[in-house]
Order: C-alpha cells, then sequence, then structure tokens
C-alpha cells in the first residue's frame, strides 16, 4: 500500500455497540475509509437512521446485507457479530487477501474442545484456532505485526489481563512468587457490555439504581483470562474466580483484582513494576500510588488506568483496572490492533482525551 | 360485606409495573385480600420468582393462567392489561357482580369512534362506556360511589387533569377566564411509564443520560384529557397540546401546563384558587407558593404535588405538577378508587410517604 | 409503659438522610411518637420545609436546636449525627433514663484505643463502652433486650457481618474449617452512604455513569467488622481485607464476600446452613440456591437478602449480600433495635416490601 | 502569524467544566496551544491531578495564580469564570492586543441596568460591552471575524436562540408572522450546566431519578435570550417565557420551543425554512420532518440538532433543539468563535461524531 492510500475497512454487524463505537472511531481515522458496512436485520437502511450521532459523517452509507457484500475487496474486515460468524467467513476471506479482526469469541479459545464446551457449537476452522493471535498490543504485539488474524480479548480479559501483565511476567521470571491458585478478579460492567438487544432484563427500569453480580456458575470471559494468564505466567496450573456484576453505567468496567503473595514479606516495590513495564505503552497509564482509578476517567478513550496496591504492607496485592468496554475493550483495541498490522503509528485515530464529566 | 370481611382482589396482567405496584400496595392493604393473580406469559410461576421483592409477602402465590383462573369469584378485578383485555371480560364479570377497575384505556374515551380511531380496534361493549366512571377520586368522587366499571385516568392525563382542576371549574363558572385554545402540557416521564417490555429503545445503554420528545405527531393520552377538560371547564370547543418527553428516571412525572388569561389584568388569586379546592383532598398538595415540586417528593407515594404561578405577574399561569406515575398515576389512585367503590376509607393502604432519598 | 401510651422518640440531628429515613418509618410507626426532632444548622425549621416528601405528616414539626431541645422527656433518641455527639451526652440521658441508639460510630468499637486510632478523639465516656451492645437484632438480639445503649452496626458491616454469620457460628463449633487470615469483602455502596453534604465529588456529574474504588489505606468500617467476626468466629486472629467503592446509585449496598475452606473437599451444605441459620429471621432472607440478588429488590425495606456460593464446588464460597444502606443499614435496624429494646414486635412499623422498580 | 504558529491560548478558571472542557478540545486542536491556565483556588496544582482523564496529555501542565499569570504573552483568553472576572481583566488584556473570548456573562446584555438588575453588581467597562459581539457563530460570524471580545451565548440561550432563528428572521423580512408575545420555551438541562460546586442540592442521591423546574421567578438566561430574539426579529416589544428544568443527566439540553401563528391557516413550509436556513451551516443538523433528537445524539459533540413540527397542521409551531451544553452550548461554540476570529477553518479542532451509547 502507497502511502496515499487508505486502508479499505468492511464492518460486519455494524448496528451494535462495538459497531457503531467502530464507525465512530473509523470515520475520524486518518489512514482508513469504511467501504462496507453489513447488518443482518438493517440491511438497506442508511447508517444515519439508526445512528443519528453520524449525521454528517456518513451521510451516504447504508447497511449491506452480509450476502451481497463484497467484503473481499477490503483490506481488513472487523467483526462485531454475536461469535459464530467471522469463523464462518474467515477462510474465504484469508483466501482473498483480506485481514480479520473478530471482536467476538471466535479466536479467542486456542483449544477448540473448550470452544465447544462454552459456546455450544462446533469450531468451523480449528486450523486457523493456532494461526490467530489472542490478546492486546500491549501483550502481543510483534505477533500482531505479521498475523492475518487477530481475536481481541474481551472486554473484561483486558482489565484483568493487563491488570495482572506485570505480576505474571514477574511469575514466568520468578515463579512462585505468587499464590497462582487463589487470584480472585471482581469485575463491574456497564450495561453497554451487555450488548444491544431487547432484553427486558436491560431496560432502564429494571437497571437504573440498580446493581448485582451474575455469571457465578461460570462466565465465557473465564477460559480465555485464564488461558492468557497461563501463557503470561508460564504456569499451567494457575486457576482464578471471576465474578462478574451490572453496572447502572452505560460505559465503563472496573476490575478489582486480588491476588496473594506466597511470602508476605517480599519486598517488591510493585508500585515501581509497574510504572516500568508500561512505561512504554501509550494507552495503559499507571497511576500514582495510593490512586483509585474511575471508570469516567477513560469514557470514550482508549487509555486503561492502573492503580496497585497492597493494603497494610501484607501479603495481598489489589489491583484497581478500568477501561471503556467499548473502547480499549473493544472498539478501539481493535483499531489500535489494526493499526499495528498494518504498519500505521499505533495511536492513528485513537489519540484523544476521555470525556468528562 | 361484613366488618372482617376483607374485599376479594383479582389482578389480570399482574406482570408489568402497575401490576407489580398493585401487589406491593394490596399486600399490605388491611381490608383487602389478594385471590386470583394472572399472567398470560408466566402462568403457573411462583409471584416471588419474578419478584423478588415480594418473598416474604406472597410466597405462597403463582400466577394464573387467564383462562383457568375464576375471576367470578373476586369482589373487584383490576386489569393493569394493555387495552382490549378488560372491555373483552367486563360483561361477563358485571354479570357475576364483580366490580371492575381499569388501568388501561377500554373505559376512558366516551366516544367508540375515537377510541377506535386511537386504538385500531372496535369497541367490544359500547354500551358500557356510558356507565363506566372516567377519572380520578378528586374529581368523580361521587359517581365512583355507585360505578360498577372504572376507567382510570391514565398517567399523563392525571397530572394534567388535576393540574388543571381549579382553573377549569373556576372557567365553568366564569366563562372566558381563559384562552382555552392555546392550552400547552409539557410533560415528562420517567421510564417505567413505557411499560416492562424488551425494546431495545428502552435498555440502559439507550435511556440513560438521555432525554427526548416523542409522540408529537399524536399521543393516545391527548384524546382523554382534552375530552376531560372539556367536561370539566363546561366548554366544549377547548383544545390542549399535549408534548410527551422520556426522562431518565424509573418513576415520575413532571407536567408543566401553561394556561393563558384572557385579560392580563385578572386580580385572581391563583394560590387561593388551587389551595381552596384542594384543601380536602388528602393526595392532592398544593404547595407555597414559589415552589418547584420534585418528582423525588412523589416517589413510591399516592401523593400529587402541585406549584401555580404566574411568572412576572403576566397573562400566562404556569402550572407545575408531579405525581409517580405507576402510584398516583396508576395503582394507587386504583386502590384509592376501589376504597371508595367500596365504602372503605379513601386513604386505607394508601397512606405513607414518599421515598427520599 | 402501658398498652395506650406510645413511645417518646427524640432524634438527634435529622437532617442527613439517616435521619430523614428515620422520619419517614417513624412517622407510621403504630407505637411511636415523635416528640423531639434536632438540628444544629436548621433550628426552627419546619422539617416540611426541608422535607417536600413530609408534608401531610409532620406539617407542625420544626427543627429544635440540641441546646433548646428537651430530649430527656424521650424515652428513646436516635443519634443520626456525626461522630463524637452521642458520646458527649449520653451519660446525662441514660441518668433520665432514656435510651440510646446511636447509628454512628460512639458505640461501635470496644477498645477505645482503637477509636481513638480511627476517629482521632478521645472517647468521652470508655466506661459506657462495655455496656453497649453492637451489632445487629439477628446477632446481639438477647443482649439488646435489656440494653440501655445500642451502638448499631455500620451500614458496610451489616451487609458484611449477616453475610458471613453462619460460617462465623460454624467455624466456632468447627475450628479450622475457614482460612480466616484471607477473607476478602468487595463491597459497593450508593451514594446516599456518603451522607447529605455538599462535597463536590458526591455531585451527580461527578458521580453518575461512573464507579471506582475508594479507602483502599484503611477504611473506618474494616475495625468494627474485625471486631465482630472476631467474636462471632471466636477466633482473634481473623483478619479481612476490605474493598469498598461508589456506586451510582441512590441506596443499596452490594458485598460480595469471598471464604476459603481449608479443605477443599468439606463436603458441607452451604445452602443449607444458610437456610437453617436465618429460617426464623424474618427480615434476612436466604434466596434460592444459584441466585444472585438485586440491591433494588430491597430498595426502601428493611430486608437483606443473601446468595451462597461455590463456584465449581472448589475451596471458595462466595455470598453475596444486598441491602438498603439506609434502612436495614441503618434507621431501619435502628427502630428494629428500637423495637426489641421496648419489648414490642420487632417488625413493628418496618413491615412492607421494597419499591421497585 | 504565520502558518507554522501556533495560537497561544490563555484560560482564566480553568477547573470548572467549561474550563475542562476547553482543555479537553484545546489538547487536540492542531492550531491552538495552551500556554496559561490559572486557577484561584487550586493553583500550583498540576492539571492531571484534578483531571485524571487529561494524563498523558498536559502532565507538564499547572494550574497558575491568576496574580502571577502572564495572560498577556497570549493571543486569545478564555474566561470560563463566574461573572464579574472577564470584566475586570478586559481592557488591559485588549491593550496587550490578546483577544477576549468569555464565556460567562460580562458581555452578554448590551445594557448596563439591565446588567446591573440580573448580577448585582456595576459593570467594570461599559464602554466596551457595544463593541464586544454577543452569540453564536451561526448569529454572528461576520462580526466575530474581526472582534477583539466575544461575549458567548449561555447554554441555554444558544438552544433557543438557534431553534428560534429561521422564524425571527422570517419574522423580520414578514412582520407579523408570529404572535411574538407567546414564545414559550421549556428547557430541560443536564446537571453540568449547574457547574461544579459543592452544593448540596446537586448531588447524586438528591438529584438522580428526580426532575424538577426551577427559576420561575426569573433567571438570568431569559434577558441574554429576549434581547438577541428581538434584534433577530426586529421587533423590541417581543416577549418569552423561559421555564428551565434540571435533568438527571451529566450534558444535555433539550429545549422545547412554543411560537404560534397569527394566522393558523398560514402554508409556510417550515421543514423547508429551516432545512434552508442551516444548509451551510455544519454544526446546526435540521432532522427531517417528524423526528425527535435525542440530547445523546450530540453528546460531546458541538452540533446542535433541530426538528421543527406543527402538530396537526393548526397554529402551533413546536421547536425542539438539542445540545450537548459543555460543547455547543460553551467550549466547543468558544473554541469555534476562536477559529473564526483568527481566519482559521471554523471546524478545527472541533469535528468529531457524538459520543453514543
Amino acid at each position: 500500500m502507497t502511502h496515499s492510500e487508505k486502508i479499505k475497512v468492511g464492518i460486519v454487524g455494524a448496528t451494535g455497540y462495538t459497531g457503531v463505537e467502530l464507525l465512530r472511531i473509523l470515520v475520524k481515522h486518518p489512514q482508513a475509509e469504511l467501504c462496507v458496512i453489513t447488518s443482518r436485520s438493517d440491511a438497506g437502511k442508511p447508517v444515519t437512521e439508526m445512528f443519528a450521532s453520524l449525521r454528517g459523517y456518513l451521510d451516504d452509507l447504508r447497511f449491506a446485507s452480509p450476502q451481497e457484500a463484497d467484503l473481499k475487496k477490503c483490506d481488513v474486515v472487523f467483526f462485531a457479530t454475536p461469535h459464530g460468524i467471522a469463523m464462518s467467513m474467515a477462510r474465504e476471506l484469508l483466501k482473498a487477501g483480506v485481514k480479520i479482526i473478530d471482536l467476538a469469541a471466535d479466536f479467542r479459545l486456542k483449544d477448540q474442545d473448550e470452544f465447544t464446551r462454552w459456546y455450544k457449537i462446533k469450531h468451523a476452522c480449528p486450523d486457523l484456532l493456532a494461526e490467530a493471535v489472542y490478546g492486546q498490543p500491549e501483550t502481543m504485539r510483534e505477533k500482531l505485526k505479521s498475523a492475518r488474524i487477530a481475536g481481541m480479548a474481551g472486554c473484561y480479559p483486558t482489565s484483568i489481563e493487563l491488570g495482572l501483565l506485570p505480576l505474571m511476567e514477574y511469575e514466568r521470571e520468578h515463579p512462585g512468587t505468587f499464590d497462582l491458585q487463589t487470584i480472585i478478579a471482581d469485575s463491574k460492567s456497564g450495561i453497554s457490555g451487555s450488548g444491544k438487544k431487547s432484553d427486558v432484563s436491560l431496560i432502564t427500569a429494571e437497571m437504573a439504581d440498580n446493581f448485582h453480580a451474575y455469571g457465578l456458575k461460570g462466565h465465557r470471559h473465564q477460559p480465555e483470562i485464564v488461558q492468557q494468564l497461563r501463557l503470561l505466567s508460564g504456569n499451567d496450573a494457575l486457576d482464578m474466580t471471576f465474578v462478574p456484576h451490572l453496572l447502572p453505567t452505560i460505559r465503563g468496567i472496573h476490575s478489582t483484582i486480588y491476588v496473594r503473595l506466597k511470602d508476605a514479606a517480599n519486598p517488591l516495590d510493585f508500585q515501581k513494576l509497574y510504572d516500568d513495564r508500561f512505561a512504554d505503552e501509550y494507552f495503559v497509564d499507571v497511576m500514582p500510588a495510593g490512586s483509585h482509578p474511575e471508570t469516567r476517567s477513560v469514557r470514550g478513550s482508549n487509555f486503561l488506568r492502573l492503580a496497585v496496591h497492597r493494603p497494610g504492607g501484607k501479603d495481598l496485592i489489589v489491583v484497581l483496572a478500568v477501561e471503556d468496554n467499548l473502547v480499549k475493550g473493544a472498539a478501539g483495541q481493535a483499531v489500535q490492533t489494526m493499526n499495528i498490522m498494518f504498519g500505521l503509528d499505533e495511536k492513528s485515530g485513537l489519540d484523544w482525551p476521555a470525556l468528562i464529566p
């Protein structure tokens, strides 16, 4: 691609929240061009009829039906769909030289049986699972540079995997530092994480002024987190308890992560460990010691903010991680990944501060 | 009915918001007993499985299917259903001596053509329309005492009809006081007024931190308001512009009502007019001059609070009226009506303050 | 007290959220009478001028200044004040035969040095600390029956102490069942828990659509929880990590509590343990296995709802506990305590369901 | 100024909501450079300590005290202060060749007596009032090009003045078309419009799930709206009733504006009138006939969206106007004005879509 050409982008399933967030980001991306946008349910409808917020930006674009859309002319296709779609189209797109960035779950789990256990369908292209790169730019940058398929980490997983990254890497170099059996991630997510769907449990009169946990019996994000933490720590016996909760906010994930040191007297400087690890990561912000990051401090932005605590100087490390589930937890991270896959400046189209208040 | 017997109550359609509000009120009503509760969609399910808030109160009750439910054994049946249900069951229930309180629209409009125009179905028992008493206790108390059918005013209409009651009655006695062609009701309603339904436009990520008008092309509540204001003012040419808006709150309606005096120099004391009119109405609270009633000041209660303003002492009267759309605007008012229809203390089961904060 | 007399109640500091909640409850309490209500800042002001929600109920009552108020004529005085007030007035009131229910912190900690460490003032009546009964009806009913001073547990502590009660009592009888060093309480509280104060961090534009942890350096509720859990478990080495978070809701606390079994193969039936322990506790509702209690299911009510989970059948017990921080976590519990102290039905004035939606 | 130089910008009072919004916009403005940021209350504090959302963007900047700050080296100074500050510094800054953009009220009212009536202080430089340009780019573009002082219209006024602009201009050309005595603006504003201040009435537990009117006795925005509508319509007898309400949202203003035609049979095509008037205004979006614009459709963006209705084809025009009170209603519009004053592309630094959901 010459300097003057823009990356041709397709989006499959652009009517959900990650889809419209991709649109919001990509309409202003200086090196990308929206070519094809599909929607099964809303084919033919002008994009701005559904999203008034995009009036003035995408006035001439209509949702195409997935059948008619010529996705093969794209350089990259984002899947902002439920699981099962990306894997059914992957082979053909790859053959046509199109790169794939899946925001759903088709390329997250490496083990196809594990995939079937959680998603109740057979994987359509298990051979591509090995090739696909799972994760975030911060954990998988080198691999992403040459990847054809990126399986983006889910919203909860990104907050937890990046929140624990320095500890897991330290563990790999110093095995036995942490108790890898007792990790707990108590996560809270804003409602947009539940998607844009007509579900009575999500309506405002049910959700506003309310809070509850869910998924104690098992949540699909858990196996991918465990898979990644094992990879990062180099310890296949690592286990984790994940308890998600539903927050009455629109956006925002806050993960409170608990990890125990095996030696309560371990003198490690965790603030420094985090500062050093993320010093060169533009979108990961380690806050000063003693901070309590707020979800709104990343609202609408691609930043993930972290604070690391050791209450009372005892054996427990408490990591606080916040992100916008639709940006760093989904669409923003996916564009960051696209930037890497196409050799662009990683910040391109993503470099703006959060919207507060 | 002897003193020791309780009124046997049936509720058709108890799974929506007005339905569960009836349950919340009636479980603690000292002279009523919940006998039959029906739900088409959830027949057989324990009530507390749907409403954890009622655990400890209705642990033995299940939703009955409308077919199997023996509603004829009730003294009164509330319809907390979509329109069209009450009218289809009314004749049979009346024959069995059961009184009917309809919270939907079947017995609101006196003119069956008007009914069909707005609700797109033919009325099933037009002969009963004349008999049915429409309105609120405050406007129709005497008629309700002997009524067999009460067609409860809608949530918006109650705030507007009671908000304008003193002016309309004054107009009837002093025709020509107000400009009856230019009344405007700019109303704002919390989301529970839209019902408990799986509609994507109602989900929290769409509604929270958002506000908009709707229904500018015509809203079903308008004809019943106009019908009632004409009745109260004695002027059949009265017209009104009604603009509803959707508030990102759970409960609460705020109507801002604009009425013009024909004579800008009219020296009438509106505060006194309102104070006098509602002096004996327990559930209507005229606030002191200069007040701005808050929706939360009536949250969960059966009160409607009013303030009457005349900005700059000019020709415009601005009435501010707040109510809880599910209580005074629906279930509470319906129980108040039941109390009247059965000769009980009107406040029975309804006399508690709002929940603030 | 003869049957016909009502308990004369005084409230010191009735303008905050626990204060107005006491008013809301006590105006409808069949055996209590509000006699004196004080406020330093708003002395002389009619109660309904501050709380429009109480119009019609307390129209003749004004806030008295603490100096002029004759609290000694009361049978019981509630302190809904910041800490430091109750202890300064306790001795004199007790001498006059007045019982004291403190909703602040003056009679929570048994150790006066601990009190000073956390509250930065010397305790005014350390001799009364031993006499005062700390806790909830469910943990301290017998002692409360004859108590002169009740130091009500805080809002967070109640959710955690009752949430862990069955486990702690089981531990006392079967020492070594649980790992008492690694208990974690990840708690989330609605904003009313922060009190009614003009603090810029609490305003809606800062709080709405936002979420964050706080107090990682140490929160005043922690020592009282640890004190109580040690008492209940009989193990003075017990420790706990407490991480509070601020929820963008008005009311509601959700505590997610993590406790490890020492033996991952322990076959104990935790659902049964909880069901049995709370079978006779009217205001504690153990939900069916697999439940995720919602904060709104207790909104405005005196119930605390619990669910106990053991994810994957491993060594970790996860307890979910919800309460309304102003009712079961403060004013409701205080009235429940009053009922016990005066030999009334414990449910008196408190027996109504939550307000949903 | 040569092409390569950036405009040097100073902000007085950068710690409030309009201030931080200016920071958010200007850090990414390609032709502006933040030089001096002052705060009386927070002098010396790093900007990112107060606004974590700006970490990574303004890490080296501290709030300066107004005394020490060298504002004269700036090309333009924005005042995001309470009223009274800009006018006290204007003369000196102008003398130094610095342009002034006041987001407060000092340069809004042309009549100094009117200013004193509403703001209770004497104007410090009445001679500059005549020179200052009040309004928005859409109404005052030509004058702004050469202006030294811009008095930005308030948030409510912008929604109303632009909402009525086509009608007022039509009236000027066709006097007598509208009844200029009976205009009503029923406006609703999110809480950020009340500023970032520690006011107990603004805290979340007071505001959330609540709604009310305020300012019926007179609101400071009314005289500036009337002044501008008179100017635009060419009719000095125009009057208007303005009723503001407080919405439980963070951002967003929705004005519902009612204007009566003198002739109910007037055949004017209002949709076309609006479409034509705003065809070349990038930031004003006239939505299709029948639309109900949502406040979130402009959240975080500089757009104002409008819909014009004529319910039932009668004599009443209803205009619905939404804007983000902090962007188009304040900081965005001020930057748009700066762009004009310095001959830049008017969209520079402002061209991005709204943040939904």
